[in-house]
């Protein structure tokens, strides 16, 4: 940090005074050697098991929940331990750690800690912090700009993981990549992706079907977003999106009939969100999503892919979002996919180690 | 998980597919040679100590408490490290991760997640799970066919240990059979365990009673259980009991005079419950607890005994359940009972991962 | 605990029949040799750096949050781990482990269980216990006695550290000892310690204040409390203070001239806490802690000071405690004594265990 002044280094701190930590943020974060080491490095850590690992033997890994978790906190508290190194997990409560986000601020309010103070003391006990913040879903821009983890490593002396975030959510992208890496062949180019957008009760976030997006774009395969013409993803997005897929052999376009998109699919990647409209119009965003309770994901449509794979990041809710055929069916890959969760953090963390 | 299709095997299952793996739902779920070796293996474990123990070293426990607890999950945790195992503690708050339990569910109310996928999930991540359900305290069958640890059970593709259920507490009862030979001696038999009924402000579940009974008939033990008639326990597993009883050398029976209960007992385990009559007359139930203050624990009760050992699962209300005198005097032996937690846990461990 | 009958000996009780566990309720708890000792070990921990450490293994150790806390549970849980040690952390939720603290209580209401089982049965687990309660906020002869962190030393059977308790901090205390070693040199004497109170929305605790002018006070140092005369520190606690501070080659002031007592400080150690006047009188402490805004750090008042260093414990809040310009600026040393924390709690760690 720089505006702490240390009488001496913290031996704990692996950051680089000319580079910065090596923190992790999005999917698009790494040069393509080191995306593609990564994900090969995950199919490898599935296949050798946690036997015998002390490769981070004395480093500590910090996990902070602004948003609480059990499935991402379960796979990278496993993750840490494989490697041999020791984590803390911070889970604070409603209300018991409001952090204070803006700089200036006079804090004379609720929240007791600068995000400054809170980031710079963890950087000082750990060697990484994982941390999981919220989206705003009313802010879009705000959102957009993923503000709250660009702040929390703008504040940070060691690596930041994203453990999801408004926008992005590199730990499933990774883990997606390495699933697909092995299932379809390291030369993932001319394999199909359908990334369906699927019915649920609640307006969710975006950071999944983002992330799912910009992997498969990064991955070089052909990428269909199968959605309700309502529930378009970010058009600038979607064009940054065209522009990776296109420049790693792949594709990218849009489509509002599901089944035709699912046609010869690889992949069905299964996902429900909220979409700009959520924040423009909650209400017609509601409406709309209400309407399309049909673009469940049915065995039917499974058919009609080319021996597909079922993908969805979970929780899932059956019978809204899939059917139990699909989740209890042949095409179902949903839990090969959580566990590369702890496959791929293992290889994250090894990255940000310098392992 | 018979519904999932992993492309590959995962290295950290150690389930076996002919015979599924080693869950430990109840007491009685081991044979006698298993039964006897654990409760050996336990009062080892408490000797022996902790000091250079890494025989589950890369072994990761998973502990879910849906029901919240501290002694439990301090005890387990030490139990995995002492073995140098990892472990990941998920304790979800009220609300925050509504799970749906039944099978063709439309889950578009408040659950998030299908035990199906939270349990196929945590089964990718751990090679055993520890996991602490609740009773209905309303649906007496249910509770009594202990549905929900057994849906989870169905549900894992790692062993599961029951952390305590509505119906059973296995942890538990092998910490109370290692206490006992420790104590009593390898050879039970000729033993006499009196189970005593104790005064309560609320109504409390049957898993503790139903496994201190269950643990001494198979210990060979001659058992009393103590009870006002209003209280009297499950007659099935009555007569369950009595069989196991007397197939180990030992016998059941019942009574409502406390004090006769007590001539000559080698150890009182005092517990307050609800019984059946908490599911079918709450109010009645209520009255008859409330009228009977009086069986709470006494020092003169504990004299009649012969030099009997005080026991208590804990938590105790001090001077309802059981007298200062008592649990401050020569018959205590609850805070040996609450150690031989980490011991017999220690040893569940070495089994469910064939160490 | 006198009051229980082990059948044998517990492994894992480091406790000396004839001397009782090594108790850490205070920084005046340790003899002069140890205080120094201490302080070193902490620097040195400071610059040795976790790798290879396994002092500890086989050890555990049991945190409890009657209170809850990030920033210690964090430094306590990598103390133990690079270490080598195993821990367990408790944060009982609100409500959901209302402990009974009165000796001969009747147990009919809501806690659920004792003081000397809870301690009881975790002394059986852990081989040290790490323990925060807090302070009554009401009742000032209990809160000055320390009355509940006294309760749990008395009941347990291995050491216990204070995690903060009404009256004292030694954690904080000690890691505010190294941080002064590293800084100003091994002999203290002859340096200016201000213990500056501070503005606060909230009237705060007593618990820090009193460790940083005891922990000063034995260091030797010369030590003024800044403080408006409504907020001055316990009387006896000063006079005690001043005999430490006197025994050790140092002095013990007190003054309601911040300014003044800035000028050529080493040290401005920024606190707020309500004082007596808290507990004597609510409404007339609020109207004085509101009237006194301008007491707030300033780096005006930083430039008085002899290069000194600005420590706070944190979490602070900016603009209200303490100016961004002091925070973010030259005499800023919040964060390295933040990560003293670590070190001096290693420190601790070895000294009760005699490692």
């Amino acid at each position: 940090m720089s505006t702490s002044t240390p009488t001496t280094p913290s031996p704990s701190s692996p950051s680089d005074p000319t580079t910065g930590p090596r923190h992790v943020l999005r999917v698009d974060a790494f040069p393509d050697a080191t995306w593609d080491a990564l994900r090969r490095a995950a199919v490898a850590h599935r296949h050798d098991g946690p036997r015998g690992a002390d490769a981070a033997t004395g480093q500590s890994l910090g996990l902070v929940f602004l948003n609480p978790s059990l499935r991402t906190r379960a796979s990278m508290e496993g993750a840490a331990a494989h490697l041999g190194a020791h984590h803390t997990t911070l889970v604070p409560g409603d209300g018991s750690w409001g952090l204070e986000w803006e700089d200036g601020a006079v804090m004379d309010g609720d929240a007791a800690e600068h995000v400054t103070e809170a980031i710079g003391v963890l950087s000082r006990y750990h060697d990484a912090l994982g941390v999981r913040v919220f989206a705003s879903g009313t802010d879009y821009d705000a959102d957009k700009r993923d503000t709250l983890i660009r702040t929390v490593a703008d504040r940070a002396s060691v690596p930041v993981i994203n453990l999801e975030s408004a926008w992005a959510h590199p730990c499933q992208g990774l883990s997606d990549a390495a699933l697909l890496t092995e299932r379809l062949g390291d030369d993932l180019t001319g394999t199909k992706f359908v990334l369906s957008w699927a019915p649920h009760p609640k307006p969710l976030p975006m950071a999944v079907p983002n992330t799912a997006l910009r992997t498969a774009a990064r991955c070089g395969m052909d990428v269909t977003v199968a959605r309700p013409d309502t529930h378009a993803l970010d058009p600038a997005l979607i064009a940054e999106a065209r522009s990776t897929a296109e420049a790693h052999g792949g594709s990218v376009t849009a489509s509002s009939d599901q089944a035709a998109a699912a046609e010869d699919a690889d992949v069905v990647y299964a996902k429900s969100w909220g979409g700009p409209l959520m924040y423009e119009d909650p209400a017609q965003e509601a409406e709309a999503r209400t309407a399309r309770a049909d673009w469940r994901i049915t065995e039917v449509l499974m058919e009609r892919t080319r021996d597909g794979a079922f993908l969805h990041c979970l929780p899932v809710r059956r019978n809204v979002v899939a059917d139990d055929a699909v989740l209890d069916g042949p095409h179902a890959a949903h839990l090969d996919q959580a566990e590369y969760r702890l496959h791929a953090q293992k290889a994250l963390l090894e990255h940000v180690w310098n392992l």
